[in-house]
């Protein structure tokens, strides 16, 4: 990915609570990439959760983030799916890999 | 955690050869946690896996980077269980939480 771009890590802990969250949690996969500044997304879960989505800038992460359908997906993970989150904003300041996808 | 500080994110696929791996990747937490700046680590894994460190300055994860048996480890990674692997080293703009741990 061309930088500078943005991670934001996304990690949580889910309730006993979870009916509902799977399809959501597709919708809002979908919705992101249709957002400006969308980059990509990368999940992974046992036990703990992490999704980390890329971004162009931080304007593209602000304006996802309040964008009014994520928004009320958000409102609903605080009441429903979720006991703890933690969102961390970053700055990919250099990157390399290994081998093929 | 006080900011400024670093996450170090590791994305993986490995291959169908992991016999020796959880031992190791143990190992290396149980080293990690002894070098100067470590901060902590989330795991998770489901298909891909996902790794992020946490690090107080760029300094900490290039000593831990270069660790002779952390280094040892790598090469170990790159011949048997990864079949890819991305590094992205993050500085940490901004987080906040929900709930508790």
């Amino acid at each position: 990915m061309n930088k500078p771009y943005y991670a934001v890590i996304f990690t949580s802990l889910q309730t006993d609570n979870v009916t509902g969250y799977g399809d959501m949690a597709a919708r809002m996969e979908k919705l992101a990439q249709q957002q400006p500044g969308y980059m990509g997304m990368e999940h992974a879960r046992s036990g703990m959760g992490i999704t980390i989505s890329y971004w162009r800038d931080l304007q593209g992460i602000k304006a996802w983030k309040q964008h009014t359908e994520h928004a009320m997906a958000q409102q609903l993970g605080k009441e429903q799916w979720y006991r703890y989150y933690k969102v961390r904003i970053c700055l990919v300041e250099r990157e390399y890999e290994f081998g093929q996808i």
